[in-house]
């Protein structure tokens, strides 16, 4: 076994599989990373999957692996049901052991969170959210987790109250790929355009599908920039989700964890606003949460 | 050459290439289609495209080509450039010339509109334009041409004043196939979800981003009907159309002209919104103006 193994933490997202090689006393030895996602495997393939790897790591173990995530859905390794919110972030007792055929994996998988009405679910955030928890115990206010399905979550006492998901990163991405305005998309930021976007989109947001084929319309009159349409894209994207979620940010505290340039655009959308936020590292939050479901296990233990 | 062949009518769009095969009086003599739309071309593919489609017809030609759509734009066979708003629909003297190889061929591209406040851009709805004129040549109000792109024309004394294209049918299409809701689409229609959804956008389009992760969500937790699913997608949208579109339809008389299914649809949206909507076929119209096109070409010969 790798010197020092205590076990491991594991992201299990729908892209992308993440792995944190952790000592006893909390430090990382390795992180690795693949793309082998859920929507990449068949139920078979995550045993394969996580053993390519980690398993040069685990020598003859055994070792424990917690995860959080999509692996725990339905057409993941092994269904962790939902639990229902109002609700804490489940905590280690409530997750399922995923069947293996190595005798060296004790496999844990967090479950997540849903919600009858609105109808909505979480997979992984609940344990972004536990992190961010610890490192804010009296926190009473909006979490955002901006991404593909970016979340906003009501909290209070260390409680998610309700939440809601907005697609608003994966229409980005199929518009910018795969729509008629992948031709008029760039490179680049332009801060000015984003902030115009957003504007333009929170007063009207009904305007949004007109503005939409404007930028392809302003790429074939005046050239628009590619920076400036995938700005203006953006914004007028995060503008309509804004418009929606307008009730978890207006007046409310906000803690906005994401990967670090979406987030900054959603910080500089909100600050306009007149919201007061806070910027965490969602890699560091998501380690934190699947941390203290490590701590679970072995307050059990004792 | 075929009995009776007088010209062929084009209409040659993103996805699909459309030809009659037309005599003097205006019998339609044959209907033929390809998938070999612009987007399936370089430049020096559009000849033999035609060639395969209706080659066989033309004999020792010559024979005079009409077409309309993007076959005109800058990435099609020729450049036809845009005429501005305010212009009744372009007649085929403002036609370009495609360069041909084959002597038996004259083919001319008619230009689209473009709008510089907002920027927008048509090609191959000005002739339906046209043709919509010439069945109803008092018509003053709006016209609403729903498909991919779907463009709300202002009009007045046989001419466009001002128009918008909404992304609506690219979204819808985008977001059915490839998008995480693919798991929830199915097969259908359930008209009473389609109003639901058209409802709930227009009175908060702001939530619109959120209402379609709820159809994943309510797929999930409560088994959400594939057909309902499609309907309540395909009326969120429709209705964020029409939060947007709102001054071009509020209080106007309507023509639609689209694609049946798509049409009845928004026939039933603007319908429950107190507008009166007329609906016509879009094939019929789009022949009637590339009809009318041949006519100013006999009109300069004589």
């Amino acid at each position: 076994m790798m010197d020092g193994l205590d076990w491991i933490a594991v992201d299990w997202g729908t892209s992308n599989l993440r792995a944190w090689l952790m000592a006893a006393d909390g430090t990382i030895l390795d992180k690795r990373s693949s793309d082998r996602g859920m929507n990449a495997l068949s139920r078979d393939g995550f045993e394969p999957a996580l053993l390519d790897l980690v398993g040069d790591a685990i020598g003859n173990g055994p070792v424990t692996v917690i995860v959080c995530g999509m692996a725990g859905s339905r057409q993941g390794w092994a269904e962790a049901p939902y639990r229902s919110v109002p609700s804490a972030p489940p905590q280690l007792s409530a997750a399922t052991r995923a069947l293996v055929h190595d005798p060296r994996l004790d496999v844990r998988i967090l479950p997540g969170l849903k919600q009858e009405q609105p109808a909505d679910v979480m997979r992984g955030e609940e344990t972004q959210l536990r992190g961010i928890f610890l490192a804010n115990p009296g926190f009473d206010g909006t979490i955002c987790l901006p991404g593909t399905h970016t979340k906003w979550v009501q909290v209070s006492a260390r409680e998610v109250v309700s939440f809601r998901t907005f697609m608003t990163g994966e229409l980005y991405a199929l518009l910018s790929a795969n729509s008629v305005l992948r031709h008029s998309i760039g490179e680049g930021w332009d801060g000015e355009a984003f902030s115009e976007a957003v504007s333009d989109a929170m007063s009207r947001p009904g305007s949004v599908a007109g503005h939409l084929f404007g930028l392809r319309a302003e790429g074939l009159l005046r050239g628009l920039d590619g920076a400036r349409a995938a700005s203006r894209l953006s914004g007028l994207l995060i503008g309509l989700e804004l418009a929606g979620a307008r009730p978890y940010w207006l007046g409310q505290p906000i803690i906005l964890a994401g990967a670090s340039d979406l987030s900054r655009a959603y910080e500089s959308a909100l600050s306009a606003q007149g919201a007061a936020v806070e910027r965490l590292d969602s890699e560091a939050v998501t380690l934190a949460g699947l941390v203290a479901a490590r701590a679970d296990m072995k307050e059990t233990a004792t």
